[in-house]
């Protein structure tokens, strides 16, 4: 009998501590070169335009695999929907039986999006920052911070974004947070008050130049998931002691990194998978005054990982 | 919100008649070149063996798209379960939000598969025909005789299979279909008293060659669905004055007509797809005489038409 998981009943049962240490497994496993994830299929709709992509796969000797659909339709908020949408499906890796099906509406995306920035600040961030400085307004944005708490006792945030009723919602809709929350009134200001970034937006024009960036400062960056994205200026990656990646063949096509190996300013043997950072503590940082980069761009073995731990983790409503 | 439909409402809800009007407009789209469908996706297993298909797309200008998984795990019988699974999601083509999982654990496919073969049948069949043959014992075996009797008066038949219980068995099930059936001894009987016959084998070795079918035969031919599957061998094509594929693209790489082109016996022009038959009445039979073959791997426009009619038909429970 395949199960029919709801949104509501998703959220309950996930644990945050349970996702991390999954989704940590996951990136070593990756890294190490135990998922099997085929290229992602992909469909590309005009009028309205919008755009489907099926991610798919599995960590070997796992006894599931795992399918994610996610849906952009950029419009939809015109109609009073969500652009995002999507659900995930769980087959047993023995039978072939579909075993559940998630009904998350892109809710598990965004969560293992920012599992994954809580893992970057984890194992790359300063040992004690002083604020964190989110960019960006929106959901992720919320969700960045939301999950950095589970990594790091810092309290003190800096939000900045282009519109700043959006920062000023976001301040709002966050103050039962337990963050103390600023608002910077330009880039400058919030990379020079803050020592642990997550950049979080859609942009296509890097908003973060090196001289922008203190000693000792960690930047996660999360938006740049498709060609033509980019938040951090190549100049970054060229002051930075320490870049790490989440997927090394991913962040060849797209990505910050991809654009800081195409300008030549750094060589692809510099750049660190996140698996493997996570696995070996020698590349970590070992001075307070480094500054480290994680690029971010997604990878399937989240969905599979996250996917799999609801599977086991929710009851019967 | 997304609606779940269970097997038992998906075959409540599906009328033959609109199935097949449904397909033949679909296969008209195929060939007119309105239908999207990128490449297969594909997960391949070891240790249980098993595979999973993810077929998607849509017809250009529909309302919906439609994503396929199909499993296969050959070992599943040993355990009591069937060893095709699979469902079908239904997303909205305008904004991207699921609007029905079809729970159809396979069914969908075979019927979409049986609803091809009676219109070959229809189409290509002779105009009255004597006998139909059906080589094969499984489910396609039941479901071709299932949907042909919508296309054709004739109630007499013949099914021969390697394993001649099985056979028996197959007849002992359709006792109440309406149909009279006989079993053959042999491919060569089958062949000498049927003029409408459907191979449903999953062969890997030619069943029926040239000198086994009489003037005036029609052969429909499933079971060649991948590579290296074979059922007719490529004489018959060297002797069929119409040979018909549902789609060229395919049938270039697996199925019957890929080994007749790769053996030099029927040039390329030769192949007519199924859309072009339904839409050109000028490309079919005009002889009674005329030996005709369909050959039919499958094309996830079926897929895509079929989900859509469930979706459309189905009522609430």
């Amino acid at each position: 009998m395949t199960r029919i998981i709801g949104l509501e009943q998703i959220k309950r049962a996930l644990d945050p501590a349970r996702v991390i240490q999954a989704l940590e497994e996951g990136f070593v496993d990756y890294s190490e070169g135990r998922v099997i994830v085929p290229p992602v299929g992909h469909l590309c709709f005009k009028e309205p335009p919008g755009d489907c992509h099926i991610k798919y796969g599995y960590v070997s000797g796992a006894h599931h695999f795992v399918i994610k659909v996610a849906t952009g339709f950029y419009r939809n908020p015109e109609a009073g929907l969500p652009s995002s949408n999507g659900l995930m499906l769980v087959f047993s890796r023995e039978t072939g039986q579909p075993e559940a099906i998630l009904l998350d509406e892109g809710w598990l995306t965004d969560t293992r999006t920012a599992a994954a920035g809580a893992i970057a600040a984890k194992y790359l961030g300063p040992r004690k920052p002083k604020r964190i400085g989110i960019v960006g307004t929106g959901t992720q944005a919320r969700m960045q911070l939301d999950w950095l708490r589970y990594v790091t006792d810092c309290r003190e945030a800096m939000v900045w974004g282009r519109d700043g009723e959006k920062a000023e919602l976001l301040r709002r809709d966050m103050k039962d947070s337990g963050y103390f929350i600023g608002i910077a009134e330009n880039i400058e200001e919030l990379c020079a008050r803050s020592d642990l970034i997550v950049t979080t937006t859609p942009s296509r024009e890097p908003l973060i130049f090196a001289h922008h960036i203190r000693p000792g400062t960690h930047i996660t960056a999360v938006g740049a998931d498709g060609s033509g994205k980019q938040e951090l200026d190549s100049s970054v990656f060229g002051r930075a002691d320490i870049c790490v990646v989440d997927s090394l063949t991913q962040c060849r096509e797209y990505g910050d990194s991809s654009r800081a190996l195409q300008d030549g300013v750094i060589p692809e043997e510099r750049l660190i998978e996140l698996g493997r950072l996570i696995r070996d503590s020698n590349l970590r940082r070992c001075d307070p005054g480094q500054i480290t980069i994680a690029d971010l761009t997604g990878v399937a073995v989240q969905d599979i990982c996250i996917a799999t731990l609801v599977l086991n983790s929710a009851t019967a409503d």
